[in-house]
This record gives C-alpha cells, structure tokens and sequence, in this order.
C-alpha cells in the first residue's frame, strides 16, 4: 500500500514537514512518500496562488499513477484541485481540509478553524459547505502569519497556539482544526497547552487514504469521475493532453 | 491499542460477523474484540428496539473502560445511544451509520443506502441530517429483508445485491451504503456484481477509531461530553448510578 | 379525553409540579393524570441520564395504552424517547420542547431557549433542528443550575429569571423557552418581570396533546410509527418484549 | 375567551363553513365567531387575489379589536396579511397553513399537501419554508379544482379525496394537508378513505389559538410586532390610516 | 424600451428620487418614468404599511400594461405585493431589494444591510431567505431614521453614513446594501467615506429590469405566474376585477 | 466602459459565438471584445479541463488589466477560476453560470439547466449552491452532446431544443438555463418552440458586468478580493509571479 503525499506549493521544506507527520501516522505496512510541485507559487495564500497550484499538482498525480501510486494526500488545506485529481487517479485522493474537517467532527459538538491569513477564511467556509460541516464549524480564525513564517518566526508557535485558545473561547468549541499544512507539527502542544484535541490535516488525511485502501473503495470508474475525456491541449499546457 | 466492538443487540451470531468485519481491516498492532449486549432486543427494527438497546450497550462501554479499553465501535446502523456513551467513554466511541456515511462523501458525489425494513428508513433520513451529509444521499432504499434472515434466508444475498442495483440506478449514485451491521460481510460481493463501491459500517467505524487512537484525538474532558454528573438511579436500573 | 404526563425521571416532586402546570391548562372535559419512571435517574441533565430515562418511560407508555389513556405528555424538554413512544401508543405522545418550540414561533420572529446546565444545550440545539425551528430560535442560554436545585435553591426563580432577562437582551427575541419541565411554574412570574412571554413546555404539550385529540387526528398505522414488530429480548429488558 | 374566524374571501357561504369547523373543536369555555371580508375577491386562487384580500382583512382585525376579540384566525390557506394582522392585533392570530403544517409535523416523519389550482402550489411551497416544516413536507399537489367548485362541484369530494389518496401513495407520506379553508369539511371522509390522518387548517388554527390564550402567550408588545407607526394614508386607503 | 419605477408609498418626493436614481443608470435607448402610488401610507415602516400598500402598486401597474410600459421597478425594499405584481404584468417586474441583494453578491463574500427602524429588520431578513442571499448576508442593521426624516432630518447623511462604517466593522463585509428607497441617492457619499461598495436597490433593479428587456426575457404565460383567473370582487375593491 | 469576454478553453469559434453573444445585448456606449485563452484545453468537459483553463484565463485578466479592461465575463458555464480572476481585476469579472442561474430567479419560481455531457453536472450542482439559488433549481439535465459538436453536429439544434422540452416537462419549471457558452445562439430558437425563456449567460454575465460598471460597483480593495500578495513563482508557472 503506497500513499503520496503532494505538496501543491513550490517550498520542499512543507513537504519534508507534511511527510514527517504523514509517516508518524501511518501504519507498518503502509508506505508513504511525497512529491513537491514543480510549477507555481511558494506558498498558497490567496485564489490566485491556489488556482496556481493545480498544474503541478495535476502533474504530479498522473506522474503518481505511473509510478503505481494508490492514494494520494493533498497538502494544503484550500483542497486546491481536489475534484481534477480525483478524475486522474484511480485510488482515492484525500484533501487536507476534508479529512480535517470530517475528523473534528468525531470530537465533540463543535470545532473552530484557525488558519494563518485573514484573506484565506473564505475559502475555508466553502469548504466547511462542502463538505457537509458547516453546522458543526463555531468559527473560522486567522492568527495573521503568512505561511511561510510559519517555519521562519521564533514567536510562530506562541502565536499559533494563542490564536486557537482565543478562538476556543470565543466558540465553546470541543476542538481545533490547523487550517495549513505548514502547522501539522504543532498539534501535541497546542493540545497540551489548550486542552482541547487540536487536529493537523496532513494526518487526518494520510489516515482516512490508508483506510479507503484498507477496505477496497475506490471510486466506480464511471460517472462524474471517470478519467477525463481526452482532447488537445495547446500553448504552454500541451503536455497536460491526455 | 485496543478497539472493541459492541453489539448493541443481543445476537451473538452478529458479534461474530461484526468481529470478523472489523479485524479484517485494523492494522497489525490493533488490538480488536467484541462484546454482545445482555440486555434488550434480537435484533434492532424500530425505535422502540433501538431506544432499548442503549442500556445494554452502556453497560459494556462501562465495562470496557473497565478493561482499559481505548475506542468502541457500534455495531447497528442506528448509532444508538452514541452520545450517551461518549460521554462514559474517555476515548473515542464511533457510530457505524457515522463512519459509514462520511466514507462515502470521498468517493463521489453521491451515495444510496441501502437497509432492510422501510420503517427504519426515518432513523437512517435522521443520521444523515445528523451528519451533515444529506446532500450526499441521493436516496434511502429498503430490501424488506428483516435483519436476523440476513443470515438465514438463503436468497439474501441475492436480494440486497439487487436492491443495491436497483438503488445505484434509480439514484445515480457513485457508492452504496449498507444500511445494517448484518449485512457487514456482503461488500465485495455486491461490489462485485453492480460495479460501484459499496461500504460496510462496522470495517469503516473501527477504522475511524484507529485513526483517531493513532492521531491521539480524544475529546476534550469537559463540555457537552464529559463524564456525566453523578446522580442516584432507581429500581431496574439503579446499577447504572455513576 | 385522557391525557398522561409522564415523568422520565423519578423525582416525584417534579411529576407534581408537571401535572399541576397540564391540569391548569386542560380544558374541563379533559381528564389529566401522571406517572413517575419507576426506572432511572432522579433527574435528567446528561445524555446518559436521558437515554437510561427512556425504558421507564416507555414502560409507562405501555401501562397506560392498558389503562385506557388516548395521548401522553413526557415531561422532560429532552424529549427522550420519543419516537420508540410513538411507535407504542395509538395516540398522541408529544415532547415538552417539541410542544414548546413549536409555539414559540408563533409569537414573533425568534425566540431565546433557557436551560439548567449548560452541557444540556447541545441536546437543545438538536431539537430545534430536528423539529424544524432553529431559524427562529436565536440563541440557546445555560443558567448553571442543577435541575433539583431549581426546587431547593432560594435564589432559583431568580437566577432563571436573569438569565431569561440577559438572553432577550443578547439575543433581541420575542419570547423565551423555559428548557427544563422544573421551571414549569416559573412562567407568569418571568414574563411580569421581563415583559416577554414565556413557554412552558408542559403546559404547550399537553393542549397540543389536547387538540390532536380534539381533531381526531393519530398516526395511520403504518409505515415507521406502526406498532414495533414483536420479537424476543434478553436479560434485564425480557419485560419490554412485546 | 373569544376567537373569531375571519374569512378574508367575500364568499359568505365559505365563512359559514370555517365557522362551523371552528366551533366543532373549540372547547366549551371558547366563544367563536366569523367575520366575512367586506372588500376583495370572491375566492383566493392567485398572489393578485391573495393581496388584495388583505385590506379586508386587516378591516376586519381592527373591527375584532373594538369588539374585544382575543384571538383570530385567518381561513385561508395561503395566510395573507398574517404579519400586519399580528401587528394589529393585540391577541394572537393564526394562520390557515402555518396551524395545519405545523399540527402535521406532529403526526409521522412527513406529509403531503393536497391543493386546489396548480397555480398556488408556489405559495404553499413559500409556506413550508416559512414556517420551517419544508423537511416535513413530501410533497405539494393540486386536484385543480376551482375554489368555488368545492362547493358546487358533485364530485368535488370525490376529486379530493383520489387527489389524497395518490399524494399519499406517491410520496409515502403519514398525514395529508389540505390545502384550502373550503375543504375544510371533508377530513373525516378522507381520513376513512385513505388510512392516513388528514387536517384541516381552520380547526388546526382554532385550537393554536386557544391554545395560545390558555397559557396566556401574547407578543410582547414592543419590537417588529408592536402597533404600527401612526401616519397619513391617502386615497381608497386614508381610513386605514391608525 | 420602456420602464417605470413605481413608488409603492404616497410621497411624491420619494418618487422624485428614485426617478432620478433610476435615470441615472439607464441606458441611452432606454425610457424611464415614475409613478406614485395614489391609495395607502405615506411611507412604508411595518408590515401594516406594507400590505396596505399593495393595491396601490397594482392599480399602477395595471395602468402601466395599458400604457405599454415594458417593465416595472417597484421602489421600496420591502419588495411589497411582488408576486402578484408579476402576475399582473406581461414584462418584468423587479423588487429593490431582490435586486440589491443578488447584485451584491457579485462584490465580494458577504454584504451587510443599512436600514431606517428596527422593526423593519424582519422583513430584510425575510427577503434574504427568499432570494437565497442569507449565507451571503452577514448582518442586518437599523439606523433608527423613520423614512420621511430621511429628507428632512439634517443628520440624516451622517447617520447613515456612520450606520454603514459600524455594519461594515461588524460584520468583516465587503459590501453595503441600503435598505430604504429613500436612501438612494447616498451611494456615492458612503462609498467615499467608507471604502467599500455602497448598493442602491433602486438603480440595481432599474438596470435588472433593463438587461432582462435586452435579452428578451419574460415570463412564459403559463403557469403559478400566468395572468390572474377574472372573477368579481366586493366593497371598495370592486374596481379590481379583472 | 470597456468589457472583455475571456474564452477560457482554446477553441477559437467559441469565442467569436461567444463575442456576439455578448455584443448583441452591450449598450451603445459598451466597447465589448474577447480573448481566446492560449493555453489548455479545446473544450471544458471535465474538472482536468476546468482546472487547466485557469493559468490562460488568468493570464488573459492579467493582460486585460494592462489593456485597461474594465470589467471582463468568464466565457465557460463553469466559471473557472472566478475568484482568482475577481483578485487580479479591479473591477468586476462575471461568471456565465452565476449570471445566468442569478437572473433565471428573476423568470418564475424554477428552473431547469440543460447542458451538454452527464459527467459535468456535479459541477452545475455545485454552482447553484454556491450562488445560492439551489432552491430555485428544479432539475439539471444533460443532452449528451460534447461541447465542440455544438458547432458540427448537424443535429445539435434540436438534440438541445428536445432536451429543454423534456427537462422543462420534468421539472415543470418556468425558464430553461443553458449549460454552456457553445448554446448561446440558440436561445431564440428554443423559446420560439418550448414557449418558455431560455437564458444564455453570456448575455447575461455582458449585462450584469455592464450594470456594475454602470452602478460604479467595483470590489472594496480590501480583504479577501484584494491584490494576490507578491511571491515567487517557480517553473512553467514563473511567469505568474505577481
């Protein structure tokens, strides 16, 4: 059983960090890798930059299925290119905002999202709709840090675990979802720090992968997500022609 | 780490398939056995049946903490008395109807159930609207097979893979969802047959409760779900005073 | 025309209370009686408490479709078991917050819920959304009272009162819901102080109870309410086999 | 305590029969009148009709007001001028639909609502999402008989009560909502006809608001539903001016 | 092309007004006039005002069809007798609000709404549910202006204004619904003061009404919006028979 | 006032249909012209598709912004990429499916959307959610056509007419939307035989980026539409690097 983890932005450092906490999970028997776009942003904070982010994400799902790769985890928690990937690959592609989001679910009545810019909050309420948990999201919260200071300020770990007390209180909230991949090793502190399950998307989605493996889902291979229908492509995206 | 799975009703033929089920797919250092309820009814088919079921099921997740337990699974698609429970339970307490129906949100856009009885149709409307997966139910299908002849009509089989079918078709669904814990065993063979992935409960409930043992997520210990305030019982049930 | 208040917990006194604020509404040709569980908790403040009320409950539910009785009022604003009654009874059980709920809404826009222990306002929540209400009801409000202390404490009546006050205020609604049948007698004194008016679960389930009856109308039947199919139970419970 | 049933139709024929609905629940202590709209249409088959119905309407609350009314109940389906009459009326004042729809959530998992012209389905559907019982609703059907005809019509019974039978049949559904004041009479046939419980929306409204004057629930008085601002109204309309 | 904003209340400066708002976006081939209501209030501040308002709408419009007027704006934010306007008209008839609402999704995430008094609040929020605009609407907020002082209330700009910043401030909104016909010609003022786009219904559904006339789209002639059944009415309304 | 129509798939034909479209409802005053995306796909009928006409279309908003675009419309009932498109323009971009699902609602109480293959449909779903008007979408309906043999099929008139006839039939609702910017000359033609409006969204999004521009409605500039922050970008994507 072989799950890749890919990382849609540029900056390899978060996909050593997303794979660290994806290997930490999975079990013995489940082998576990990753892959970092070649193509787009450094860093996703905007529309922009997640729209961005799907040519390399794309490309490295279809350079996955030739390498027999049967699960993929996609570590962002925008979910960018989530339903295009899922028409790729033949073995179920897991985003990161949707394991989170699901999983918080089993905690308790309610959870609060704290992510890194303000400008990236309404992406996650979408995704809070879609997937179905909107009633059981108390609120979404940014702790103002860009995504790559994350790795970079001494204070990231203060701030990050301050933003999620707050935003605990403010919601009487049973749980904490990290709304970036860039935060998926602070979970054990800010648990030990706040009290409440906090839960790393990277994680939760390398588990809910390896499950559907387990017991033998993958997608019918008819319908919405069949393969895509093949066609030219031109200019700078001719390679994508299937 | 240690899961148990608990039938909430009180045929131990059904422990044994549930158990089957559910070891079928934990990883290797998952510790999984099963306990039958004492308590209540043969099989659960209505509200009545399901509403007393929970006392003999409370009664084994106070065993199982007992016996150092760290995760149950509920054995009937009615989830019953999961609330309840995960109050007692200091770790987590996964629902099959839970499990089942948030595995079928990653594969496509849109699942059937498929269960025995129509009277138990309401119950599996409600835990969608629970769940916050209602838009991902294309529909609720009965098979009119009482559950304890799932094991003993010799057409069984036959008949819940046809109304699987039956089902996929009327709804245009990507996946079916198998309505009750004694149908657990029939997956690969439906799948088999009608082409779409199809989800047993009890391998999807165990395999969300691993997952969460091995992210270290359990609730929080206070709020809605802590342990409930302690408080005299009287008659019949006097024994389940905290 | 005979109507029951059942009492889920096994507080004596609170089964007073109830019956008085249902006799004080009845009309002069409606017989009103009540009953205590025999079987359960002394009050009912967590999941765990609500759903090991449910067997005495319906025990009740059976002993009076034996005496004759046409609908039931379960005097607890969980509204524990209420659809396994349903299924026992040939008339009318109605719920002390569905009953409540319900006629909130026909008293301005929104209205505020004000219960005892804030670990119950969860349950509350479910019910607006289970009986359709949650776009009226505009907040849900704890006053941190035990539910006997309401009895006991002599600042109750005005502890629950504030907390009426402050949640009107918080929440700019039409009308209060009292959360808990021991408030039942609180009402007229609420509504003098905060000006608002104030329902009280028992008194609106009984005269919804009434008025079903009035009109004639019960369940058809058939389908999910009929009668639960007969089958065997074990153990503690071999009573409840029907 | 005194309601009065106002038909806010000018067909005096259909006031006798909403009268006669009404007393037939009211309970002995219940004084019930009517009052038939001086101004509008002859039946309410369009939004056109339904506007214009409300001035008559309103004259009549106003009137009611003087003559000491304590609560009202509007005798038409479509509830027009429910808002403005609350505002008017210092007692409560129910409506056709919203008593029905909300007396059928009592009755099973869903109903099914049986109209007259195909035309006003839209505003029944308006209803059901006003009122928060869309979930409960399984479906909305006309027997596209005329208003009018309902009591002319030699099969008019007939037509209703094949239009009951095949909603039922069709949407699976526990209880029928009939969907205008003029069919107010035929429920008992119905109902032995068809197995179900069927509702008549003026009995239903009689009853909520005695129900409501028995506890003595009244609006607050201050806030959306106080009395409206005084101020000039010019034209046909200058006596509405308060 | 031929449009006519008709103001629902009595107060022909008020009609002045939108006229002007409505000429100032019309396009150069596009003819727009105004006429004011001659029966009812004088301004529109409760749903007493509302509903009385009405007839007065639709005798306009009805003059409006023997005019040849294309389409109709109906000038105030309650978006009175809508539904029965659209009967009525062969060509479009478009709400301020319906057209505020839905043009201010186009801005951003979420809007919020400026109104006069309080008590209007609920009407808004009704609105919201009926376009399907709630999940975009983050806050409904009053300024405490009646609708006359709006002219004449030399504060009245700055009210506004400031209500607008606080909304804004609250409710993290990316856009400025202002929720009275009289407020109309303050867009560009607010705008400039508080940096975020500032929504005049009157304008959104001039041009609404506008673009649908260019594209030649009109209601199909059948069906719930199909010209009204002709049949008598009584007393003052008599003039309204079809 | 200056409108760009930006044809996100590569197919040159399309653009110019889609460029008439759009010039034969532009006021006299509106300079419209188009762009045909130079890199990705020939047609969008997938998720793959949609999410690679993103980086061309994008690339088009950007040189849009040089050329001093005002306004610019998605050409593509999917509306790739809006919200990264609305960061980098300043003023608005209009999606064919939001412009044209938001002005269906102004038609009647439904409609029905036909589009060309089944396996896009998930996305058209999606949209009404998004925007919001689910409730106001009766049914979603494929013709089985592929999206470039709208051009070539001799039959393609009439294969989409029959599918508009049968989904309106189906649904019973008041206006057709088509599903994608290939049919947008063939609205005509299809009201002229189904009696019903059919609405094209080209026209449509032409319009409402015409009324916004006429409005001077134009994003805050702030918060979560704002300016893309500048970052690197590596690979073929380098070039987007802000």
């Amino acid at each position: 059983m072989r799950i890749r983890v890919v990382n849609p932005n540029t900056t390899v450092a978060m996909t050593a960090l997303a794979l660290r906490c994806a290997r930490a999970v999975a079990a013995p028997g489940t082998r576990v890798d990753a892959a970092t776009s070649a193509d787009g942003p450094v860093s996703i904070e905007s529309h922009y930059d997640e729209a961005l982010s799907v040519p390399g994400l794309l490309a490295e799902i279809r350079r996955g299925e030739a390498d027999g790769v049967d699960a993929y985890v996609v570590a962002c928690f925008g979910d960018p290119g989530l339903d295009a990937a899922r028409e790729l690959a033949a073995g179920p592609v897991i985003g990161t905002a949707e394991a989170a989001l699901r999983t918080a679910t089993h905690l308790g009545r309610g959870f609060s999202v704290v992510t890194t810019l303000a400008r990236t909050l309404g992406r996650a309420e979408d995704l809070t709709v879609r997937y179905g948990v909107d009633r059981f999201c108390r609120g979404l919260h940014a702790c103002d840090l860009p995504v790559l200071d994350l790795e970079t300020d001494p204070d990231a770990r203060k701030i990050v675990t301050e933003a999620c007390r707050a935003a605990v209180a403010a919601d009487r909230s049973d749980a904490v979802v990290l709304g970036c991949a860039g935060m998926a090793d602070l979970t054990a502190h800010i648990t030990a720090e706040i009290g409440v399950p906090v839960i790393d998307g990277v994680a939760a989605a390398t588990l809910t992968a390896q499950s559907l493996l387990t017991q033998g889902l993958r997608k019918s291979g008819r319908g919405e997500f069949a393969a895509p229908p093949a066609k030219p492509y031109t200019g700078m995206l001719a390679p994508f022609a299937l």
